[in-house]
């Protein structure tokens, strides 16, 4: 179902074209400090005006809270969050029942459902619905950083462009938030800019990898055996739509190391234990080792193209030339940014609340 | 917990060097004909004989089902299964405790229990709890082929030695059963177990990629927005140890594709909607589009090896010197491939009772 | 947490003097026919005005559906309904955080939370939140209808009135709808009418019974071991406010019962299975036999009431004098009637879903 | 399904007739002293030697634990405990199949599972599976105890024999566990026998009330809405088999009391806050209120009678006469009392660790 999270959960709801987004908070500890401004401050992380290729409008998505926060804290109950959607032509969608496009939910969700389901904009399956996430995310990193742990998620591959750059936290964290990809590195991510745009004009679109970092994970969290943090983790990342993988630490070049040189080594720094490698990601046995927690997750290109493409009429079984019209992100990855880092926040606290260390 | 999945529930118990390690499986529907050589089958593929580089006894893994299974069919209640462990020199793993082994769960373990958990043999976060997998998934795969639907993991790379032969899905599966790698390429799996044989004469491990597909999924199978085969396919895997990445269809490779070559466009062929390229690994939007699902599973090297490692004293925060005894497996791949084949199959079980397709 | 249920799931949020109280409906089949106006039509039910001694003044609760319903049938996705709180003043509820009123959650909700929850109005622990569930249920009622499945709540006893009166279903239904108390013998209404406004007088209040009947349910609803018609219908009854006791069939009065008169014989009428008496209440062994599902929940009198109590100033541990002022309602069971039987429709919705029946 | 609680989970497995019946466990906190003989003494008070008018022979009932406690103490892992059946002839039951016994779920599971299920013995509807609830329950009353919390449950009424003698609790113990129908008067237990034997004589049984008590919880254990401690208690409590009603405090005598006579005013006695009165039964809001939690639990009497009944063959739609034969319970209540205790010790674990007690 749309919800996710043991003792602090997300549950999501609305669509892209009906009335509203927004999300459900259960476990939000009670007299928690949660400051609505924060909450929109990461919402707006995540509105169209974010890519390079937009229209200057910043379109923004206004909070609104119904439940669970009362004079800046948190109640204790569920809190409730939504964004309006802005009135929009649905009509187009309509067709893509009969005629599914290439690359998004279209085909099975109209097998699925037999129609049934609120299609307009994508309904349940569009990227809008992230926002939710991000309402729930930035609920829960706000709890989190009463206990100094801190997340940031940056862009660190675009198409071919890509940037192995390792900057310092905090200046890492003001670089993407300053520019319109993401990305920390500030040369490569005008490079990024460069290639979105030239996407654009050739009716294209672009792939991604974002990366996320979390400094300050007390040692232990984590559960034993479904309860891992990779197995949540990813369980949460592959629920944005467009994510094709997730690798912790070393990941997939794991494969081809030799356990001599992925194994951390472990080694004491100012009477704290830690590793110089940081292969495991920051995560043994499912359970944080206190280094910082590193994982990735690759994007596809968006699969909206102004292109020509080959789609079938799934009733008449014959084959149909498909023309998707409307403006469409040339790619996803910026405006995924502030989603993996916020559902990652939520991801964590859930963890954290489980094995009672908050 | 030790809990998975919502209509088909998989709970492990037991430990490595407890009395036993098992399975309680919940939701097998009532009359379905499970036999229980197959599980046991599936078992002895994850037994210690598998690997190229272990001595030729084969240790079996003797199943008892205790609970569920009634002449040959399910009974409709929890079906319980188990294998005995055989008794084994705890005592080493005392030491672990507060010399962690770099790789595995030690460190975090041990601060997170403060020592009292069941440490023997790695306990509950020990690769042998993974025959719980196995056993939850060869009951799964008995009912799934009643719906036609077969499921076939394959080693792809072990170390350095990659292979990207197609074999046909009848013929890799009896390559993959045939050879002690587990690779559906003759020729490459020759070079994998010589690789192996090196890393271990080297007191070295190697990694390695494991790559599932599935056949015979009806369309639309998944749930939405967390409940996507993605989501619910990347907890399972990374619940098993040693798994550092995983990716559907393009993967990774995603990243640097375009939009116009990424969507797989649809096609009519004899009738059924197909697309002729399978980047999506055989999901959009969660949801099963009917193409083979396509997923790969990265597995680190053994963090078990004869080498000298450095550690530290966790009591005393004092570097330390590591020699890890014992018989390990210096490549868990080949192992690894009967547990993500048989835990894949419980998760599209799963969703396809909550789908309402059995 | 505040959520409800496996397949259909009902989460309730808000508080009574916060912005809203609502529910989050998961489960509701996509495309299945949902009328606003039947579930505006069951919030009117527990409004205020339904009480005997409510000034004439009716103050509604104007359901607003912002998720999950469009063009009149469910999308698939998570229905959300609300009713808007009225301005009302929280500033007496301060003080109970400190001198508890006897009888409310006061005491044990300000201890567990610190006063760190929300407390004006009963916050979480208002019969308010009851809203929510007569949302959740009147959407699950138009779902069973379809499938021949109704249900009926009615009061027969308040305070020391009682009626055995056994009233046709159909007429029954129109009687508890017209009167004030949700009686279906008109006569013993009128003196309940009369023992509430006499209560009112004796700034007293009074408790009650309401009986719940469920009929058109198929054979075989309800699912081993914890999941029997009887555990999960319990479970939702107890969450209903000034709930004390729940009984099936011949409930307490099975206690002095013998096994040859309890026990329900089968005989054949018009071909269909059926049982002459209806001690089981429509439920063995945890499943619906076919016969109507009974049950009885009692309601304590409201804990509210006009005349001085004795308390205690939980801080300083001194008793303290205490009058809970503003208009309460002297007996709660009128508006609890159609609690009842909408959050028992959500009950039954979920398990024919869980078994398959829909 | 199967399995009961949040944090402390209990999953019952196994059927009447097949090779046993046990738990898995979840959540018992890693390092907690568990004793397998004071599981087994738990166990030994429900075995049928208990009853006063079983055979001398006391058939126990031998535990095994299989995973989760090594040397004494929780492992933190799953704990599996379970008991063999004995052979025993099933033929009988085949014939239960077509034509049911009344008061036994043999009809509605017939027509659920197609006669699919295992139906020897009532298989998973049988009162056995119970013994689950005791060796769950039995495990979390030991860690209860650490934090002193007691329970109690005793038989206060069996057919027409009624006790309101109020016994102190330590003493109340020793006479529950001394009689063989677990009641803590010890002149009405020996009347109750009287009642029992003569029931058996009369090929009848007779049905009872036990009362559970739990002394020791500390204020505001419960989770809000759904989680009230009356609805988790009676969840379990009506997943007894022969449960009909469970009420809480004054239960269905409060629909007659006045809101004056029922609010339970606080005073302060030796510095802690209490009530005289005990009306709400320990709970206010669904939270415990520091008084002690009282309860009640119908049972119905034992469906099974030597008389003869009338039934139906449910194949050919015709009336049957059926003797049920065998030996039976003629009352189930005083093996019920373990349970009751038991299984409510699993509940109050489970809230207290939601709730972070412990």
């Amino acid at each position: 179902m749309n919800e996710f999270g043991v003792k602090y959960r997300i549950g999501i709801f609305g669509s892209s074209h009906g009335p509203c987004v927004g999300a459900k908070v259960e476990g939000c500890p009670a007299g928690a400090k949660i400051s609505e401004a924060v909450i929109q401050a990461e919402l707006d992380r995540r509105t169209p005006g974010r890519s390079p290729v937009s229209t200057p409008r910043k379109e923004s998505d206004k909070l609104e809270i119904i439940s669970g926060i009362h004079g800046g804290r948190a109640t204790g109950g569920p809190i409730v969050g939504l964004v309006k959607n802005r009135d929009v032509d649905s009509s187009a969608y309509e067709a893509f029942l009969r005629v599914p496009r290439p690359g998004h939910a279209d085909y099975p969700a109209s097998v699925k459902y037999g129609g049934k389901h609120d299609h307009r904009g994508g309904g349940q399956f569009s990227g809008r619905m992230t926002a939710g996430l991000v309402i729930g995310g930035a609920v829960a990193r706000q709890v989190l950083a009463t206990k100094h742990v801190v997340l940031l998620a940056q862009t660190v591959q675009i198409g071919n462009i890509v940037t192995t750059k390792e900057v310092p936290f905090q200046d890492a964290e003001k670089v993407v938030r300053a520019n319109s990809v993401g990305c920390a590195d500030r040369v490569t991510a005008e490079r990024m800019i460069e290639a979105i745009v030239k996407a654009h004009e050739e009716k294209d679109s672009l792939g991604g990898i974002v990366r996320c970092t979390i400094l300050g994970l007390p040692v232990g969290v984590g559960e034993p055996f479904f309860g891992s943090i990779e197995s949540v983790m990813s369980a949460m990342m592959f629920s944005i739509p467009g994510v094709k993988g997730v690798e912790f630490g070393s990941g997939f070049g794991a494969a081809s190391m030799k356990g001599s040189a992925h194994n951390d080594q472990y080694s004491v720094s100012k009477g704290k234990i830690v590793t110089k490698t940081n292969n495991a990601g920051g995560v043994l046995g499912g359970l944080s080792t206190g280094m910082p927690i590193e994982f990735r997750v690759a994007f596809k290109p968006t699969s909206s193209i102004a292109r020509k493409q080959r789609s079938v009429d799934i009733v008449d079984r014959k084959p149909v030339e498909l023309e998707v019209k409307g403006r469409h992100d040339p790619c996803i990855v910026p405006r995924a940014v502030p989603v993996v880092e916020n559902s990652a926040a939520a991801v964590i606290l859930d963890l954290m609340l489980q094995g009672g260390f908050l």
